[in-house]
């Protein structure tokens, strides 16, 4: 902890007199222009792979960037995706996986999790992408792991299309979806090609995204 | 977007390769030693505000940094703090509210959210705090925020202690809990002393926490 | 209930013995070729509308022909979809709505629903349809109904495409997704064009289908 | 689905003309006498077993024609039952299961269910008939599903009494409860006789019923 | 609380002393006779009123003296009632209203319940007795009281006729409900007569009782 | 049942007119000091155990006297704890275990409850304790038991300051917090003592009490 708390003294005394007209500005209002979910994983953090400042983003992390579908009980992300999008009007969300998660891992080796009982109900929001990645063939378990998180991005990308914000959003043409991978290793992003089905690099195709209207799909 | 999408690129070239042999050792493991626990609000980036890199928090964030007691529909929250504190071991825990907090608005204006159902009722779990808020006696509707704010960090803390993982973690020594107020104008945060019931300056309180011990109460 | 024994009586005395081969090979297997998803209006016959012989649809009927979206805590209507796709492999799963729907009439003329509580909350499931037709104009009362149960049917697809059977199908190209409107007083079926997120004369466009491929988008 | 949308060709063409003055009729309003509850089974087509026309049955299809009882989380089903009975003022409701029903097999042959997590849950709702089936004798597998089925709609009886709407209308005395047996290969019904608790052939008992009256029991 | 401390250290001096042996006997083991279920009200004291012993009736209290019907999220009720049929096997089952019941003149006085939400959510489980009695005449508030604690005992013993360890003792003909009224100034019990439906004194009448078998109703 | 009914007659006859004083007093009004949450237990009861009269505790029982932490789901400890506190006031609450729990033995012995669903989804409740509890070493099975039971109360103590009323009247100083344990065989209690975390006779320490605050705990 005290790594934490010198952080913290260091933002005090370097960090935020840089940016102390920035945070004025924003002492009483935000209007962030996009809406990032990701993992609670340490090792993405959405402000530092996007360069974003405060103010930029607004950020949702659970365990496995899972957005469950609509219901009657809505719980705190499709609280916090509903402020974004009908409170703050967010023009873009980015549903973003990773390299490596622990979350999918779990899910693709059928590890055991009598132990996390919260985890076990957790992921079955996965559940859609789990049954579509065990029908596939895989060469291995590395790969098995990453086209889980793949699935699981384009399942979560399903589940956010059942909300009512969302969709009257995309009604009205004033909110873009996108589905992110972010690598670890090589710190490559790449991003779900809604035209073709495919993950394409995100560097080579700066306009790609995955949903932009709510009522057209390829027959 | 075209922001964020620079950003990225930004962050390919220029920041990515400083820290390569960081995200390397990171690309198959993650060892963080705190959970942080935010707002979704933009203008609190944990990271940023604490100095920490990637591999370093494990973070969740939800609109009003809102951690539901634990019952058997255990949602994302829970999820995510079992398994920071039963898989990863994290030896803090802090939960971090903040100024000018919208939730924390929404809930002692009574804002009217009847166009906003999932925050309605995501905001419930403020409900223990909400009812002592209330009771209060407030200068102005400015205090009452700041106070809601307190008070909500306070009812998290509590209902974090109903999770099992956490009452396991806090029995066996190995978990220390923090309550945390960021004011955004002024870069400074207030921490919750539990030997007293105050809040105090953090950088003037480094050691300050609110629980580390399971069953001791004042009585 | 006179009339519905005498009309039992009438089957086993008249209808009956012409399909006696028919009912003897169907007395120990079905298997049928599509789920056909209607409203419990006594209006609407799947059977008749289509010409179908027992054997050949298996049949949910609810208020509103309402699929709700996956989750922890399945219904009827979770069940009885997982049972079609992944027990029976239909081809084909139909979502029919219909004019004059008194559901659909109660939610596009917020008639209260105080005394009738369990519609009320059954009715959130078409939130996402009913946000979307608010915030569009009509004519009147009449075309907003009418609106209502399209934007319903459009809803009800995305909702069921959150489904692990219906997802791990479409993946696998074995089943079709098809959103009709039957008009009670013409007997025309117009049916949801994914192609171009228009609705057109199913009997003119024969082929014309929502949904055949779970991962592509009109981006 | 060619076959159907043929059907539905055959139907517009040849069916829908006769009926022409019934469908203007129906065009705005239905006031079915009757509500039935059935299982999705594609071979129990209830307005063909009954010889009903398009108007006169309000239907609820679900696997295993299940009422859940109620409570505040209500669902299609019990949304569907309160509309029956408190929008529509249906006089009766008939409950009916049938012979080799897959639902009531998977039930009493403990077939595995973990594959099909959404019917494994829904079916809880016959626990009640099944634990008693269970503490009966069987000659054999083939029996104990017979009984299983009846068990099941006796218990379902059981719980549609639990709905506030269905518990005014037999204080009231407008309503009658029916509990049908339909056996696919003989075309034969049996109706639970509830002043015996027995189950005989509606065919020759076309007076018999099982509930006209919310509080009194055999004691 | 010095009343109590008192009572206990009374009940250790002098009552105790008199029971040893027979607490000496229960140390490790109970087999009540009889479930008794009151509301959690001050004035109705189960042991008292019957006069029993310790080991002598299982007691389940709550505010109502409500059983939620059986569903796929048992809470402390059926639980216990679970317990107390299926592993202690008691013989009979009391459901006990009384007289000026706090939680039966809210319902009945439609009082403002916003301040206790979850008393409000509590009683939406004796809808099914509200709405009956709202639709009877009563002659002034007191007589609507009266009327809605008796038919809340009705609703309650319907509802637990849905929870399988009761349908199973029912069926194997090991248990029996009853149904009572305690009325606090007078202390006289009505009881329910399963054999007519009304209410009897049992002082007059020691063998009624309300149901001790499953499957018959008054046809 | 006989003699139970027998009791009754005796009540009637005997304990009554001693008491027709009180019961006048309490015909139209309650104004119990206490709550007592305890066990459904047949064995431990309340009044006898603390020689109080009717009028004077407010009880709550169930399997396993668990308490829920709050949620958005309240049930009938939520409801009864909710009227308890905020209506009545009371000034005082007791959770109370006991010896040899049929509850807790279930929990710390893994006794297999598949044949009783609800008993096993309700002790989830209890979770926290048993986690902790497992993770001590214990002399042997019923050392294991005992410590089980004190877990329990401590982890109840945890549930209940989640909720809404409680949090209010303790931080307003107008409810203490009492955890008790209750040997059957020697009619001993122990109480948490909150300023150590330890129990202690309750006889040698009438003063002791868990809590009285809510914003303090030991750092
Ligand atoms: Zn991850
Ligand atoms: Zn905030
Ligand atoms: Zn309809
Ligand atoms: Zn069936
Ligand atoms: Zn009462
Ligand atoms: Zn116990």
């Amino acid at each position: 902890m005290k790594d934490i708390i010198d952080g913290f003294l260091k933002f005090q005394r370097n960090v935020f007199p840089q940016r102390a007209k920035l945070f004025k500005d924003l002492a009483t209002q935000q209007s962030p222009r996009a809406l990032f979910i990701s993992c609670s994983d340490s090792r993405l953090v959405p402000e530092l792979v996007t360069q974003r400042e405060p103010g930029d983003l607004f950020v949702i992390r659970n365990a496995g960037n899972i957005v469950p579908s609509y219901g009657p009980e809505p719980g705190g992300v499709s609280a916090s995706v509903e402020y974004a999008v009908a409170a703050l009007q967010v023009a873009d969300i980015v549903i973003c996986g990773h390299s490596d998660c622990g979350a999918m891992t779990a899910i693709s080796t059928c590890k055991c999790l009598d132990h996390m009982p919260a985890v076990a109900s957790w992921l079955r929001y996965a559940d859609s992408a789990r049954v579509v990645n065990e029908a596939h063939h895989h060469e291995d378990g590395h790969s098995k792991v990453r086209a889980m998180v793949r699935e699981n991005v384009i399942a979560q990308l399903a589940n956010i299309q059942t909300h009512p914000s969302v969709r009257l959003a995309l009604d009205e043409g004033r909110v873009t979806l996108h589905g992110w991978i972010y690598d670890i290793e090589s710190g490559r992003i790449d991003a779900f090609d809604g035209s073709t089905g495919d993950f394409v690099s995100l560097a080579d195709n700066p306009q790609v995204h995955a949903i932009s209207h709510p009522t057209k799909h390829i027959a």
